[in-house]
């Protein structure tokens, strides 16, 4: 009889958790609180309790090749970067081609998850879930949970003296929705990740004055990279990868440094990381140096203390007026339907082996899909995990020895890892492409550069030179995909062609070789005299 | 006595103007339709029959450093590109510094200028003027006509067939105000100047969907340009300028091609103008890509028709839905208070001297101030304008012959030039920077490089290889400033002083400079990859 897996949300995680169970020959039962899929990608107008929750104008921080399950691009006339209604739209599409519909249970909500009594032996987990009220209890052999990171806000307010004194407004930044909340007022954002960044620019349309207050500073990108491409087909390569990791630390930071201070100089934009070795995750936007550029948007230092109505920073003396406080402060980890003795949560850091197994489990039947950060797309890394996890679910594949796993965890912690996952100063080390080998690996579906190039150069060149995009995981192995060949050799394609509305014939001419031939000199001269 | 100057609006031009008929010792009075100061930059939420109108997210377009007249540096802590609002606030700065309001008569519309019956001997002019209802008549020795040109729509819906049948929403950009009027509709902008790009990018928040139709296509550029600086304090420099105009034509726009498509790709885009050898205007725009590359807002082609509810575009046979159309279709040139006979406009052009003076008058007592459109900023060109008008109203300066000055404007109308200015292509060649050098040199302000080398060195290098900011022409001659010399060696610390408002330590060391030879070579090799 099929082994029977329960699966705890479906959005991104759960859907995907679905789709490897089916594949893989388990039964799934996925049980979602509310009356759709999606997830965080399921848009409401209201802030829900328990759900995650996001603003009106979110765009997806990946592109759609990058973002796409890795045997199911998105449709060639989607835009390359997604609003959020078109990605919900995308799994919509994934749920009903790979019919996953019938497995969810709607509005229903876990209530705990517990070991059998026989569990040493059996790894059987006593699901017990409510729907309309009523509580049901059942046996699973397996559990997944998927129910994200973006549940349960941080809001440290102990470390900001003063702010029960202050007059005005403040809320988390979960609880934005759109910037008419902020018209004609004085607005701090405090915290400089991609949620705060972005709520800052949408108050600069409507607000008096706009404030970010950040202690570190962060590297800004835009979605608009070299040449327009976007960022992470560019950056995700595996050629770039063996790059940053055969260099030693400091000369990666510093390149990259370098590159991302070609758009601006990050000193004169106030937004210079304080402590340039230690990389965090960049920030991804497209307008924060436009409205710093016009004076809609400043930079200021961490926040030393609130006043009735103003704020003081450190290192200031000066007092600047506010009317609403957004804490884009993050959130915390939250399972409160399992026990702690089986996941317990320091410091926002679970022990998770490869942020999926607790490893200290007397059986592997209890995984964690989702719980991590990556630099570049969450899609194709958790259905990587949620393939893997379904395997290791079935028997074909095994996890080490408990102490190999309590050493790599450990390890791991040393690193002071945010989240469960990865910080940008870890990514940029090992990274979510190593990590998403290693994976693949284990499944048997790691493409071989090396091998491909016999038999296949093209793809091998697009493969170690191009995007690292999801489609190189089903080329081969399990759960090979037949249509992963075309996928990547039209990747570019299909990324090109919404954007290409207008077309004019190119006038480029035999002139323009001769021309170029100038332009390089005058580039390499300039360069050489940048450098003086 | 001293001789009397009528001059027409208290715009930008007619601010400048009265200035300088004061420095000359002229006696100005103005003449203003409304309330107060500032012209275009007079932001009013509703739109006015025979005034300019501007929308209420309009940001300069030239940095506050390139912006300022040539004898009053903006205020360090204004931002560095200006919201209306700074702007006015500048021209505000600018008339209580030089006592300029007593001479404006506000309120108070011009109904005509005609020619005294002595007009070949005296020069004189009668000016009808119309206040509260009341008609005045007097007498000028000059008048200086300052309305500025973006007062009249052009609005050729002969040009698009079908529109009579249109059932939707359609108006003139100059009506355009705010984005709330787009809410949830499907929006058309046709044109795709700098308005019509700022609108279908502020369009795109609200709106379901926005497509710009241009035939011609633009080079789009950032404020935010090399490493974050300003634009035009990158652009506009002698040094850069020799060079463009040295190289043949052809060098110059592939060059310049090469760059903007260094920030995205303009054919991938659907922007890439269509023939390449004529360059026109760029349009100055942060977000535009980034709005293209999240699909908010698709380049179409020209229009071939409108049907009922949709648009068709050229080299196409579908129908997109549109439910407003956006006619950013520019402004005509409008004098309804002079008499054809001395001003004649064909096709958008004015025959014009310099763009200033008509040639064939008998006396050079009627000039036109601020009727051009240079690439860079506006207000120290009409200054110089202004500068030289007066000195020739006083005598101190002459007009060449009409032949030569008829011969120039010939010269130039083959050109077909736009406007009664520069068309891009012709700014390229000739640029606004050579022109403000000829009003210059006929001044006496032109500063030399040559003998600045010998006396003050660092000066001269900042005035060839930095940006060509205002102050350069208050150096020497008629009208010196003193503080001209500091603020040209101060202009790049007033301009990073409102961005910087969070500043750390520079952690950079040593081993920085030994990783910059690695990334120098990096960069060449990337270089000569790129151009394989």
């Amino acid at each position: 009889m099929a082994k029977r897996v329960a699966i705890v949300g479906a959005g991104v995680s759960g859907l995907a958790s679905i789709k490897c169970c089916l594949e893989e020959g388990l039964e799934p039962t996925c049980f979602e609180r509310t009356r759709d899929i999606g997830g965080v990608w399921q848009f409401t107008e209201y802030v829900e309790d328990g759900r995650a929750s996001m603003y009106k104008s979110l765009v997806s921080n990946t592109c759609k090749e990058m973002s796409a399950f890795t045997d199911f691009p998105f449709p060639e006339d989607f835009p390359v970067f997604l609003p959020h209604a078109k990605l919900l739209e995308y799994l919509h599409l994934y749920t009903k081609h790979f019919n996953l519909r019938k497995h969810i249970q709607f509005q229903t909500t876990v209530i705990s998850i517990k070991k059998r009594p026989d569990f040493s032996t059996s790894g059987q987990w006593d699901v017990i879930t409510e729907t309309n009220g009523k509580q049901k209890s059942a046996i699973f052999d397996a559990v997944m949970v998927c129910i994200g990171y973006l549940t349960e806000p941080s809001l440290p307010l102990d470390s900001f003296p003063g702010i029960d004194k202050f007059n005005g407004q403040y809320f988390h930044s979960r609880d934005y929705k759109t910037p008419d909340v902020f018209a004609g007022k004085k607005v701090l954002v405090v915290g400089m990740g991609n949620s705060g960044v972005d709520i800052a620019v949408e108050a600069a349309r409507t607000a008096k004055k706009v404030m970010i207050s950040t202690n570190r500073g962060a590297w800004v990108i835009s979605r608009v990279f070299d040449d327009g491409y976007p960022w992470d087909m560019v950056f995700l390569t595996r050629f770039l990868n063996i790059i940053r990791n055969s260099l030693p630390g400091r000369a990666t930071m510093w390149l990259i440094a370098t590159r991302v201070n070609q758009w601006f100089n990050h000193a004169n934009y106030g937004l210079v990381p304080k402590d340039r070795s230690v990389m965090r995750e960049p920030i991804l936007n497209d307008e924060l140096p436009g409205c710093i550029i016009t004076g809609k948007v400043s930079i200021k230092p961490g926040v030393k203390e609130f006043k009735e109505n103003s704020v003081v920073f450190k290192d200031s003396q000066e007092e600047e007026e506010v009317d609403v406080v957004v804490f884009a402060t993050g959130y915390k980890a939250s399972f409160p339907f399992i026990d702690e003795s089986i996941i317990e949560v320091e410091n926002n850091h679970a022990s998770l082996y490869k942020y999926i197994f607790p490893p200290r489990l007397e059986k592997p039947t209890l995984a964690f899909i989702g719980f991590l950060k990556p630099l570049g797309a969450i899609m194709s890394v958790v259905e990587t995990q949620a393939r893997w996890v379904t395997r290791i679910f079935n028997g074909l594949c095994k996890l080490p020895p408990v102490n190999t796993m309590l050493e790599e965890v450990n390890e791991k912690k040393k690193h002071k890892l945010n989240w469960f996952g990865f910080t940008f100063d870890e990514v940029l080390k090992t990274d979510c492409l190593v990590y998403m080998d290693q994976l693949a690996s284990s499944i048997g579906v790691k493409p071989s550069v090396p091998a491909l190039l016999l038999r296949d150069p093209k793809l091998a060149i697009k493969i170690f030179f191009g995007p690292c995009s999801p489609y190189q995981f089903r080329l081969d192995g399990p759960g090979k995909w037949d249509g992963a060949r075309n996928a990547i050799m039209s990747q570019w394609e299909r990324t090109l062609k919404p954007m290409r509305t207008r077309v004019v014939e190119d006038t480029s001419s035999f002139i323009a070789y001769l021309l170029k031939a100038l332009a390089l000199f005058a580039v390499v001269v300039g360069i050489l005299y940048s450098f003086n």
